[in-house]
């Protein structure tokens, strides 16, 4: 047996395990290059990826050294004796090969993938392969269903002791649009139970739970949540500590770098996670336009149809609704920023960014008619009522104290520089994935002061040498990788007026 | 900058960096989770998938930790300045992208795809995702061409000054099965020219290159394999020196343990091979059975015409055989005793096997055809007599002595247990995979003399308690190991003859 060894690498969610190429005990080179151990210790084993070391100071020969997340998930203590094995290939991996193959899979095939993956038994090449079999062989939407109810099945569930908890969820690739900062308080103050609970960016310059950082804690023990809720109706809170659809979480981590989109998947990760946080009635956001997820107005409409329909499988009242994605919403772009126009939207103040604010009522409005004694149509004008009237500022303030002081005061990044138009003409495009890339090199999220403030949208006329926006970084390296980016593309376009792309939205 | 620094973990064909938490240039949150960096030591860069350490001793703040392959692609000195960016998504990947929904690939798309796999640009989930796409939307025969011309153009290309260049091949999945022991010296004797050039083992138990390293040496340089080829008209070595479609290892190397096969690929990565060793006819042995590669014969006829179509334009004579792949060929699995087996052929033991020899004739026989001075169907008497005569036995051990020898005297495994029959019967099915696994589990082909000895085979009648097999071991763990899966399954069934399943292979 040997040595269990703590390894002080981030192998970012895979496990790794690391055995000295002369090991006292096992021959390295018996187990098949890219194939997994399995390593146990008493009643808990794991299956790890095996990399060989030459270097006796990271693992001796009689140890076996685990990367971070693998030495957690095995939970042993530094020294602890280990027994390693041959780790059978996961049985649901037939199943990821029948998807392959072109057949459909049913609950049980489901919910031994998600199972597995739950318990990190996939390399990374094997997530990758499940993502892009359910991308080719589309999911159907009853395989979406059964996904999603086994992702919810992977982990914990809250619940509320309430008929109505209201959500709401954006599909995502608009950069700002942190409208959750203004509905969450809006539809609290009117009285309706909304606990929001909210990832981490992954790809992205921000998440809501990383731009509610910037304004308050986030990272809220279940219990805490729970007396906040109760007291104020809602929070803005980060949804790790809760364990909810943990399965969601390992498959994203392989997706959204791969940059290959499953519509199922989507709305398996959505859903999932919304159903394990105990809502009832969701509203699902789905911008659309050029450079947005969904492009075209018909893809909006199949997705639709698909959240709702394991929506209704899974019980949950749930209303999508398609909005405009042909550009950033707000100013802001990176938790900073995107803090601050909330903010100033629920201030009144003059500066606040107009799209945000009516995107924000507008939402508000759609979830404030899931209130049953709400007149239909009259969503939108109470909600304007609710924050015209500085009670939505109210309840944000109430919520932030509840939720406890943020680590620490935050400012946009103290390193900045501008990017000019070099034409005179009409702003014609804005493209959504090239500003979000630019907030990213400068250092968002984890720079909370990082990323792009914008002075111009779309439609406005700019002359050359108008600052189009400003760039905030906090670091030197950031705040280069960002220039040298901008330098290649500002991701704006300048033309005349009939170049801007129509809005293709509903009304 | 930073220093860069050799970490000694081999993460076996994918670059990995190493940067310190707290790295006094970088801000390692910066760079997005799973996105890969670009590192610049000069003029040379690679892309690195990137894991933060927590520990000193691994990488300093002021240092960039390369793992083996990173540290070897990247060729810069122990100290030597270098610069860290975010890695720009290699461009091919919309290709693959592409080919996930649904599209079809031309040249370029596929030299695009096969250039940034051959420069390590690809991470293993990004690899696996252009793998799954070509097994779905699966590749038609353009494409497969497309595909194997890119990976020819990936590597070195061998040429010889004849008209008449000779290979053989095998699809793979049948342990035992060394014909090219005896193909090359049968067909060398006869006066042809067959240098063949073949890999290690990837997830099987033994590979040609493997096997020959028990009699001989096979690392041979370019020059070296030139010179004895020109002298005894064939060779026996490891391709790996020739840097022959390189593309095609890196693929192999996350195809073969995710277990999805593509025929496409399949037929790319041989055919790449074989064009970049400089042959000009090449036989393709296709073993159809329960459990070998191909289980049908429709699959067998659709796998060959493929062959045929990308043979033809490629400009190569190519001949398929589909031969009996119901069980292993000969008696030995494993580096010694696959080379025990052949050698027995070849002296004309009375202990060699027989279907081994027999095999081992047909393929020799059909090449021998491809001589324009053979008359058709003579092919089979002349190879009989060649190997008859000893004249086989003879260029193999010219040969043998010209490649140098063996790094050691190998025998088999000095740990060994049988496995007996727990019943009475007819040997009705022998698994080529679980044999396959024992094998490897032994500890074959890294240590040589690991492995299984079959003593029965199919149609053989058993008493309980008979030994069907020896698996033979080095070490105690592998030992362990072998005992264990041969308990789950022998990979044995014994049954009535009716149950054993007819061949259905060509005459």
């Amino acid at each position: 047996m040997l040595k269990v060894r703590r390894v002080a690498i981030d192998t970012y969610r895979e496990n790794v395990a690391y055995l000295h190429r002369d090991c006292s005990v096992y021959r390295t080179e018996g187990f098949r290059a890219l194939s997994k151990i399995e390593i146990t210790a008493g009643k808990r084993h794991i299956l790890a990826v095996l990399n060989v070391v030459d270097d006796d100071s990271i693992v001796a020969r009689d140890e076996l050294g685990l990367s971070d997340p693998a030495f957690a998930h095995l939970g042993a203590k530094p020294g602890a004796r280990v027994d390693v094995a041959h780790a059978e290939r996961p049985a649901s991996l037939d199943a990821v090969r029948r998807k392959v193959a072109g057949e459909r899979l049913d609950q049980d095939a489901m919910d031994g993938i998600v199972a597995d993956i739950t318990a990190n038994h996939y390399s990374k090449p094997e997530i990758a392969a499940f993502i892009v079999a359910t991308v080719q062989n589309e999911l159907d939407r009853d395989e979406i269903l059964y996904l999603t109810r086994a992702m919810v099945a992977s982990g914990e569930r809250l619940d509320w002791p309430e008929p109505l908890v209201a959500d709401k969820h954006c599909i995502g690739g608009i950069p700002g649009n942190r409208t959750s900062l203004l509905v969450v308080p809006i539809v609290a103050a009117h009285g309706m139970l909304i606990p929001k609970t909210s990832s981490r960016a992954i790809t992205s310059p921000a998440g809501t739970a990383d731009t509610m950082e910037a304004l308050a804690n986030v990272e809220l023990k279940v219990a805490d949540l729970r007396r906040i809720v109760r007291r104020h109706r809602g929070c803005i809170a980060w949804g790790g500590t809760a364990r909810l659809a943990p399965a969601d979480d390992v498959l994203i981590a392989v997706e959204r770098p791969l940059g290959i989109d499953s519509h199922g998947q989507l709305i398996a990760s959505i859903l999932s996670k919304k159903i394990a946080a105990g809502s009832t009635h969701l509203l699902i956001d789905i911008p659309v336009g050029p450079t947005a997820k969904v492009r075209h107005m018909r893809d909006a409409q199949r997705l639709r149809k698909n959240f709702e329909y394991v929506g209704d499988r899974l019980g949950i009242h749930l209303e999508v609704i398609i909005t405009d994605g042909r550009q950033p919403i707000g100013n802001g772009i990176g938790p900073v920023l995107e803090a601050r126009d909330a903010m100033r939207v629920l201030q009144g103040d003059p500066t606040a960014p107009a799209d945000l604010r009516q995107k924000a009522l507008r939402l508000a409005g759609r979830i404030i008619e899931f209130d049953p004694d709400v007149r239909g149509g009259r969503g939108f004008t109470i909600a304007r009522d609710i924050l015209d009237s500085g009670r939505a500022l109210e309840k944000m303030r109430a919520i932030m104290a509840a939720q406890g002081a943020p680590k620490h005061a935050y400012s946009p990044g103290r390193l900045w520089f501008d990017v000019r138009s070099t034409r005179t003409g009409i702003v014609s495009g804005v493209d959504n994935l090239q500003l979000a890339r630019i907030a990213s090199y400068a250092g968002a999220p984890a720079a909370k002061g990082a990323g792009v403030d914008l002075f111009r949208k779309l439609g406005d006329r700019v002359r050359a040498g108008d600052p189009l926006y400003r760039v905030h970084a906090e670091f030197a390296a950031d705040f280069r990788f960002a220039r040298a980016l901008c330098r290649q593309s500002t991701g704006y376009a300048i033309g005349r007026a009939a170049d801007v792309p129509p809005v293709f939205v509903e009304a």
